[in-house]
């Protein structure tokens, strides 16, 4: 039997999760944001395709853990829907996943020589570094580079294995977290973070955080969370939709 | 005989065109996007010289085949308008052309060792990289670096040759595509997607997307194009004009 | 005994400050700036935890010479408030103090061979280049990398010595002046440095102002300060809060 | 005999000539752009001491050839006022000058191994490249950097000699026009060129403009100027001042 959906202030705080990561310039017209139905997690709510910034409550269709829409909705989903039900299959941990094209990131993804590491303490959770999900060893070499089943879901969930992040060649990447207040704020972090790695590797060798100050930063930014969630709020208040 | 302007409403979305291609960065107040004639596919509609950003459905000219004002039409039209011309005499399949000078895009335009190639998945219809124009081997070393006769938008649609985007070297860029919304999308991914290369080979040496890749993403985005579109049209409904 | 806050004047300038401090990208979410107690040199004043572009008067804290809040206050204070205090007490000659994140000044403290010089005359307060804090020296390696006790912050104090900006290895900046409209100035501008100085090295060797012009162009800005002041407060005036 | 100030139409001109490089980012707290007075060309028109961006038509002052204010004018003027007077005197070509900081020029100032040379079209009044003034070369090495004097602002004009653009080592640039809108266009095309040839110096070695095709594309733009400036003028309408 299909869930209901759960309570009106948790779609809308879906759908303003989805305006912030436009507002931030983490999602452009592409990319998407998902959490795990909080009282049925084997389900998850994901947008309709659409661009992020117009996405409403109203938008929000309930996927059963296959990634299939459920209840007979008939509108269009995303076709990489794949992503976030893999996931969250794999990593029961994970509540809530950003998969986006976010432009400082994606050169990391497709420069085989470097990784993606957290340089400082607001992107703790980017631990040892990012691995890179590389399609070709699942799809050929002449995909289409989207994560349009359920096998490929699979695959790059288990790229991602135990971290919080995975980059996909020549596409993206995809942030996971515990909540979702978490996951906006590590896929901006992300995003930030990669942009100041590659300012700092124009400058000289960089000294990354360790791993245990990767961890305690982790740890400490997970109490703040609500600080930099009321600021993207508010200001995507008067946003469109 | 002269063909009529078509419906108002495509006229609108040329319009609209303008104002999106000002509002992503791709133009500030000089480039131009056209448009076949629908019924007229000899004939093509392009602005009045004039910012883009200020183009209202009531600044749009209709063109001969040999990029001349139709009608008696005495306003001023773009010195380039030969660019689109040619184009479209040489290029049946091309319904839409954007000519620019996207910031991005420059560098790969004037540095002869480097070529502009596909980064990711959004930006396959560049295949396997966009071909240089360099002016003088038609103008001579003196120009004023433009296509302001039908000799030299020849020479430019046969350099830009079966791709979707040339570049033009100490100049810009000039991007074709089968409709409006399509050139469009693909001349703001153009832009993208030389941000992207341009920091990737900051890190080393990128991998670009196969042929099998590019094509087959092209493919899969030619589905999408909407989303896009949709977004855009509304960042830019309150706009002037 | 606690001393009275101050005229509401002189709150309402430090709300001010920390919108602009947002509205020039210095800070996001997190960062925050301080004041002295114009008549308890002692004591400083200083937002509750909170994203600084949401500060308003009534926001704002008075802190003893420990970094405790005074008079029972029992809201939550910033974790790093001892940044400011230590510095207080070890520099009699700052009144104000802005830590901050910004992101062109992140890299320069996490590639130990480069230094932030001055490279025009509106950064020559940056004087003979901004000295570096590692809390490995204090905190081992595995700490949250956050200035969250008196020892911390007496360290990163002993670090900056004479001058007006430190960086801190990993996490950010703090930049000190001997007024609020001082710090501000100097905190954009250090970021500005930094992103002019990035590009320059792009291009080969800068040459950094003499520490003549670094003090004889100090000494000439402070009689300019003002004329920024006055613009980017009108810039916020319609901002949040 | 001090002359009478010029139509009030040529005063709000100049206004929105302040505001329009505030917009697009050629000036920020400091910078100023002046003209000479038409009917007297031995006078000039610049703002009081003040931001750019809040420079209205009141606020415009008349200065003499000597760069000193007429009439009694008692208002505090630009410490570098002199940069103006002295290129009026020199260059009696010249109708308007621009000084700023833009931020993509200042580089090229202070690298002394590369020259600021057209990349493309838009800025072919660079010509052979722009000098770079070293201000040691007349004030020593302890100056504050600013041209603040007649003997300086003579020594940077015979620096600028018959150029478009002037780089000032450790500080900005300087850009003159033949009219007031000319020299808007070229201040703000100069730090366009410079970004784009940052970008391009990153992937190789760019081919410049030939000496023929900067002074043809120059021929050309100036018939295009009215394009950008209304499109300018029309942003700026809406903002303070």
């Amino acid at each position: 039997m299909t869930p209901a959906l759960p309570d009106r202030a948790i779609l809308q705080e879906l759908a303003t999760a989805n305006r912030i990561l436009f507002q931030q310039g983490v999602v452009d017209g592409f990319g998407h944001v998902s959490m795990r139905h909080p009282g049925h997690p084997g389900h998850f709510l994901l947008a309709r395709s659409m661009a992020p910034v117009m996405v409403t409550q109203d938008d929000i269709m309930l996927f059963d853990p296959d990634s299939e829409p459920t209840g007979g909705d008939k509108r269009r989903p995303y076709l990489e829907r794949f992503i976030h039900g893999e996931i969250y299959r794999l990593r029961p941990d994970v509540a809530a996943v950003v998969h986006s094209h976010s432009p400082s990131v994606v050169p990391f993804g497709i420069v085989p020589t470097v990784t993606l590491r957290p340089v400082f303490h607001m992107s703790g959770f980017l631990g040892t570094g990012a691995p890179v999900f590389e399609i070709r060893c699942c799809a050929g070499d002449s995909s289409d580079m989207l994560i349009r089943d359920r096998t490929l879901g699979s695959a790059l969930a288990v790229s991602l294995g135990p971290q919080s992040a995975v980059l996909m060649r020549g596409h993206g990447s995809t942030v996971v977290g515990q909540t979702l207040r978490q996951v906006v704020f590590r896929a901006i972090y992300t995003e930030v973070n990669a942009r100041l790695q590659l300012d700092a590797l124009r400058l000289g060798e960089p000294t990354f955080l360790s791993p245990g100050e990767a961890a305690a930063s982790t740890e400490t930014n997970n109490g703040q969370l609500n600080r930099s969630w009321d600021m993207w709020a508010a200001q995507v208040a008067g946003s469109p939709a």
